[in-house]
């Protein structure tokens, strides 16, 4: 399954890229498949290996913070495989054109 | 901690109520407190007893559809507890009067 | 259609309640039917009358915080009215009892 | 200001990408800064100019879908430009080293 995942933690100043570098160094060490993006880090994998690592973010982020809001979207789908890259493919392929990733 | 679970099987027509109500009886067996708004449930609990019954609800669904998409929210707070009821409680505190909810 | 706001302003502490209490008014006032979860506030009516009052609501925190996260959940339905009270009856019907809300 | 749109139209198979390129073809001719990713699409501007288009590609999707979940978060930063590529930029220096994007 794909996972988007969004984390803010409260009371600590406008800027999140300190937080965002903490947590993503726990994903890279994870070997899942992601990308970061703009608004979010996108990551692929089972449920379970998705979610333990989520859990791990979350918690890391809940002891330098008092308040943290984290948010999941998960899009499962049968038989689907390597949706990270394939899903903007697809949708380039039917639009007939490559678009800026 | 405070969840906001939501979820959107594709592929089976327009209407969620069917789909929803089926994990709400899941949800009601938990034991834990919720509440079902118009976009959503709201459940209070801690992160691997929520997440559980989360992943519960959403392998349910997955059986009967080939993709869901499941949105989870998660407002964890230091110290917090009965916030299903207590966050709306310090807001009507905050403007001085009760609101419809 | 129906519609979930939720707002974030960071830098600013961890609690939210001042900042949605002050959005809250402005809710009230424009007289479209609302209401207040422990996650986001839901809110009935057409697009253009909608999204005014949330540039408003948003805005209103811009002046007051650095940086704000607004996100906007959108439920559009052919026909459908009445979806603030009306989808959780839809839900208890196809359960066959009635809900803790 | 920076926004993530993501559509879901109900009651049409489970495939999304016809949709989520009849939506692209708006953005792209927008002539704002966008970015397509597996979970949504990115894209860069000032509230109304931002607003409108997504009004627009909501109302092109509800012409074809009797039910449309359009989900809209918005990250509104004092000063912040260039945030498409720039956050991701600000993350890999506070890590110190170039990410997979």
């Amino acid at each position: 399954m794909l996972v988007e995942l969004s984390m803010v933690p409260l009371g600590s100043g406008e800027s999140l890229k300190e937080p965002v570098a903490s947590v993503l160094n726990l994903i890279d060490q994870s070997g899942l498949p992601y990308q970061l993006t703009a608004m979010g880090t996108l990551i692929e994998g089972e449920w379970d290996e998705v979610m333990s690592l989520i859990r791990s973010c979350h918690q890391t982020l809940r002891r330098s913070h008092r308040r943290v809001i984290t948010t999941i979207k998960i899009d499962d789908r049968e038989g689907a495989c390597d949706r990270l890259t394939g899903k903007v493919r697809d949708v380039e392929s039917a639009l007939g054109r490559r678009l800026k990733t």
